[in-house]
């Protein structure tokens, strides 16, 4: 038996059927979307088509939906010291929440002495008292801010008070920009709902490919960050390049294709079933940000004497994928930042393990991860017992 | 009959079916290259193939290539002042021909008062002379120059003197980037034997998918720029975001399936054959560049009286895909800065029709565009003669 069961979804998700198959009619077309004739205006419409149904996947409008080569992209894209506030002013200061991605923590386009961090609490919600007072103190200096807060981390799923913050946010006269990347396709995910100026959403994690992405803003009062990537009028002179016509064609039914709320429902069953299986077996277990308000399809968990990293290889031997923390840099085994900023201690967040679901998972699946979790969690404690000895 | 000729491959090529086979299976399987289970090792062992193949294509190590989402990305990447030459000095100014793709010509992340622009003759051939006397004077004040100059043109198709360039920019402690777009995949293109420090190529130019595209250096002497798109640790740290494995894959299968120099000398026959048809029938054609040595490829033309927008349109109607000109400036109609720069009156270069071939193009999609040809331009020299009486 080869059969494998992947719960890695938020590190990327299977291609939906729908996506996959626009992207063939797309592949097997030629066109630059910047070509007059007939095959540059199919290429063009294949685009519109996209355009509108990720605009709807968020109830923008697709005039407002710039496409990019990915999240991280878009992210890049949008901290920017060019962007200005609603009333014309420049933003000077950029704050970020401590955990958000590392595309986002880097501070895109502004100095580095211009990104603030804004702390976090033990349960992983971003402290919104600590974000008000960063803003008043900046009001007093009279500088702008542009704050990007996500809107669920990727690590523990954790939901994020998005639209208190963009109250917060807006009232200091600032902007707030919002990575929706896990969240888009999965929970309602509504820009004008969210109150974010600006919007991050990706392919690939919602079952549209890899290498899309967009930076959506919520209106034309909102002005873009000046390109990142220049030279063409591409995008409406906001995103330079030939546009990635058949991803941008599988992202877009990808996102008509998604359920976010009955899925939600199906997927927050099984994660429950997971949790609850192993804090029984497992008194010990703990579950990284159960108080706080979570992604249906995400667990980050750890059992205190099982390392991560030994997990995440014994149970790939047992044909499951799963993760310790993000995917996003390369091999590396780092600490978690984000279990850093909610104070966990170091030798516990060394446990953390992500299992996370999608749209293909199903009761078996949940049943297969906990067998063997059960065998490798009985062999590495008697190991660790052993070596106590 | 619906049949059309698609005369426009400098824009787009179709997809080679060596590309579209592999990313059908990347498409198919799961996971991110970042990720350490099996899924995720799957997706790097793609991407190194795909290395492998783009390295080979252009004599360089496949630890040197970097890949982005296109070519324009590449170059915005590469035009940094973060390089430094190979004395470890920075590079401060950045001498650009006037003929480059606007990626170039934008300057990357140089200040627009670094950029210099280098001149180009009639015959559509950089000012090898104009090169030398600017490195000398950024040399008697001391300061080093990065040096951007395409292999060959978009829009007429001149191949540039890169090797000598590099010899020039070399002796005066500079660094060279060479933009390959037009050229990886169509004429021998080693970034050895152009002596190109940075090397960019494009995917979907030769073959590969849109999407994708990779910035490669000469050697590990060469520093990599700083990242324009930060945040992951990602293609060595120097370009962040989950991989576009699937395009990636297909790029590294069109440039295995490459036959550059079999397939030029198919070309040039087609296109000189195209060529001497014009001019015997309508002597008062110009082609562009005609003096120089050029792609197999590509042929840019105009007749007196006959505007291109109306050409492109009229071509269009007949079922036959051709530019004026570049397409990546969309639906813009804007004189070309290349013949500008190669001193050609606008009321001339307004005619300005190009037409490029590729692995597909056969002898009867020539005969069909001189068939169109003749109909439109006996038309509409017929009209501006009405309009005269």
């Amino acid at each position: 038996m080869t059969e494998r069961t992947y719960l890695d979804w938020n590190a990327t998700a299977p291609l939906r059927p729908e996506a996959r198959a626009v992207m063939l009619a797309a592949l097997d077309a030629v066109g630059n979307p910047s070509s007059v004739h007939a095959e540059g205006r199919a290429a063009r419409r294949v685009m519109d088509e996209a355009r509108r149904r990720v605009a709807a996947l968020v109830g923008a409008e697709p005039a407002n939906v710039i496409f990019t080569s990915g999240g991280t992209e878009a992210n890049a894209t949008a901290l920017s010291p060019s962007l200005r506030a609603a009333d014309g002013r420049p933003v000077e200061v950029l704050l970020v929440s401590a955990i958000e991605h590392p595309s986002v923590l880097t501070g895109g386009r502004f100095s580095a002495d211009a990104v603030m961090p804004v702390s976090v609490g033990t349960d992983g919600v971003v402290d919104l008292g600590a974000l008000e007072r960063h803003l008043a103190a900046l009001g007093r200096e009279g500088r702008r801010a542009l704050v990007s807060l996500m809107h669920a981390n990727n690590e523990t799923g954790v939901v994020q008070p998005v639209a208190a913050a963009a109250g917060l946010v807006h009232a200091a006269g600032g902007l707030l920009h919002v990575d929706a990347v896990q969240t888009a396709g999965r929970i309602p995910c509504d820009i004008n709902a969210l109150g974010a100026d600006l919007l991050t959403v990706s392919g690939h994690k919602l079952g549209g490919p890899k290498g899309v992405g967009a930076l959506i803003r919520r209106s034309e009062a909102v002005s873009w960050p000046e390109p990142l990537i220049k030279g063409g009028g591409q995008e409406r002179g906001t995103r330079a390049g030939t546009e990635n016509v058949a991803a941008i064609a599988g992202f877009g039914a990808a996102a008509a294709a998604v359920r976010d709320l009955a899925e939600g429902r199906r997927l927050t069953a099984l994660r429950d079933r997971l949790e609850a299986a192993l804090v029984a077996e497992f008194p010990q277990t703990v579950v990284f940000g159960a108080q706080a308000e979570r992604l249906p399809n995400t667990s980050l968990f750890a059992l205190p004497g099982v390392k991560a990293e030994t997990a995440v290889i014994g149970l790939d031997l047992a044909r499951i994928a799963v993760s310790s923390g993000a995917a996003c840099s390369s091999g590396k085994v780092a600490a978690s930042h984000v279990l850093a900023a909610m104070g966990v201690p170091a030798v516990l967040a060394r446990g953390a393990v992500r299992v996370s679901l999608g749209y293909g998972t199903q009761g078996t699946d949940i049943e297969r991860f906990l067998a063997a979790w059960r065998t490798l969690a009985q062999a590495l404690s008697k190991d660790s017992r052993d070596i106590a000895a």
